[in-house]
């Protein structure tokens, strides 16, 4: 399971004192090889947190041997003293295993705009170091949850190799990614170029579509190592086949942890002239309050459902429209269809199909629903 | 005051039974001339609700002698049937002023999707017809409101001139204007052109600033009539001044009657390199709901601000970005400023000032917080 499923890997996490509680906030995980190829996908925000561009810098090489990553801060925000902070974080890794800063990567998440506490965080990466293990990925994946109520882990077996992975993220999961850190692996032994298209596919279906609160964090990273430790080149097809089901698995974990939610709501865009347009009317939905707060309610209210889809430029006739709210086809050619009544809204997963009538292309986004739970989270607490 | 207080209007406000409680229900606006130049502007969204496809047609006439209005039901996306409805409400108007309908503008508020009790609406305008007056503004707004907790009146005195309006709308405020319907009336005397291009102004810097929850709606409406009952002439600038004044001030307490607001946030972006770009970021940050959850707490969290602003394309550098909040600049230069513990977000008035360090462009966008309030009343009810 995790990150230490597929051979090569070792992790640990461990309590390093920077949340309050004593609760794990350190994880390091380690590519012990043959291979170190790797790829990356970060944040869109323009205001990225010193991790994000420290090891963008890192991923460029295509080679990672080491991924720390912290809760209890996320180092945005703090200037070239931020920066230095990453990188002696990451020398600290290298020091201690005997190798390159260069291929350290650093992920960080939790309050922006706060330093971190480095010399807590210097020694709880010494004591990671000491705890690396081939079991370690739970308590890895438990180091890097913030408000996350759940560990998220994901593997999928390939033919002769694995792929595992890590992610936390609860809330600001959003276009361009989440507040999220995801890290996976694979005993595979693909080049560092291919690893780079299929974890881009796989991330703009997967988490891309993801959009819980419209918020895009400073600090999303998505890694993927590839120790080639089975020995097995995969099959492409395959190969990007199981790294995607591990993202959507990862994905589904986060939306269904989402801050405050009581509904894990999926919109599903069908009869679009292009994908585009299916992604663009699905995110508008998505990040309609009223929409939100009406599914919260247990409300089939269609008519927000067709204001949000009108506020984008995907090609459609108002009057060609239909939306079916659990299947039941509340809205046929852009006015009334059958009757509201008949739609269930008290199971958890709702499912929202909006039909363009306009091609054959499809998406589907995922969101929650705008509770006063979440207000209430986002409001009381500074994250 | 309202829409009465320039010569040559009279209006009035009755109770049609169309919203259940027996509250006023239906409003209309008679112009008396000479003059009956009119403008008109429009939701922006693209699912536009029959009154507004029917008064589109009617303001390219750029004339109108009489506007109706209901509230109780948006007569949205109920398809011909729909339009069918407006129209002859239109020619009942017409009828009983004996004019024209395609000089009788019509417009709507309330629930989507559904189609408006037209025996009630119809005998509600016969009532109205009856009962115009030359003191019936009060009455006329009151009958346009549907959350508002208040009417929504205005008016402004020029050379020898006055302008007067009345307006409504409680949620969905958003750009390209808001739930909300406007009548402007003016007794000077205007040409429909010249009508159209200081109304175009005016919501440019007012109602298009107003974004409480980014939900932009199908019904929206903003029409100045102009009677010339004062035959002066007025300046061009003195009169886009007044009409610009009124929208503003109309435009506040709309903002201020918010659905479940506890603040009234504005948005000043200074140093930017072009109107557009601080336009662009201060939407993004009325828009961001972990920002508006943060001032519903108190909580001036200059790191959620910095956040929305990245993730636009505005023209800025990360590290020359300030922020200040109440006046105390909490961010400089991208990172951590003065002592946050010094800002008092105590009253409802917010001030956040955003420099871009980009330029010597400004705007200032109006929203509101985001409260358990605001979920409640939008899961709760269907609107």
């Amino acid at each position: 399971m995790s990150v230490t499923a597929p051979l090569g890997f070792r992790a640990a996490g461990v309590a390093a004192g920077i949340k309050a509680g004593g609760a794990r906030d350190v994880a390091l995980v380690v590519n012990d090889g043959p291979s170190r190829a790797a790829a990356g996908v970060f944040t869109a925000n323009r205001i990225k947190a010193a991790p994000v561009l420290w090891s963008q810098q890192v991923l460029r090489g295509g080679r990672v041997f080491a991924v720390v990553l912290n809760s209890g801060g996320a180092n945005a925000c703090t200037g070239s003293e931020g920066f230095q902070d990453t990188h002696a974080t990451a020398e600290k890794v290298a020091a201690l295993l005997g190798d390159s800063a260069g291929e350290v990567a650093v992920c960080s998440t939790g309050l922006i705009g706060e330093r971190l506490p480095m010399d807590a965080l210097l020694a709880g990466v010494e004591t990671a170091a000491g705890q690396l293990d081939r079991d370690g990925g739970l308590p890895a994946a438990d180091a890097i949850r913030t408000t996350d109520t759940v560990s998220k882990i994901s593997f999928r077996r390939g033919s002769g190799y694995m792929v595992g992975g890590m992610a936390k993220g609860a809330g600001m999961l959003a276009p361009g990614l989440a507040t999220m850190l995801c890290v996976l692996t694979t005993d595979a032994d693909v080049p560092a170029d291919r690893l780079d298209a299929v974890l881009r596919e796989a991330v703009s279906v997967t988490f891309d579509r993801l959009d819980t609160d419209g918020c895009m964090s400073t600090n999303d990273t998505v890694l993927l190592l590839a120790s080639g430790a089975s020995g097995v080149t995969p099959d492409e097809r395959e190969f990007a086949a199981k790294v995607t089901e591990v993202c959507a698995d990862l994905s589904r974990q986060l939306l269904v942890d989402a801050e405050g939610a009581t509904k894990a709501i999926a919109i599903e865009v069908v009869g679009a002239a292009s994908v585009d347009d299916a992604v663009k009317v699905g995110r508008a939905v998505a990040r309609s309050n009223l929409f939100k707060c009406a599914i919260y309610g247990e409300d089939p209210n269609w008519g927000r459902i067709l204001s949000a889809v009108g506020t984008t430029d995907a090609v459609f006739e108002p009057d060609r429209v239909n939306v079916a709210v659990n299947g039941i086809w509340i809205c046929r050619g852009g006015a009334a269809g059958d009757d509201r009544g008949k739609v269930d809204l008290r199971p958890r997963d709702v499912t929202v199909t909006i039909d363009l009538s306009a091609g054959t292309d499809t998406a589907t986004i995922h969101t929650t629903d705008l509770t006063t739970a979440y207000v209430h989270e986002n409001s009381a607490y500074s994250t």
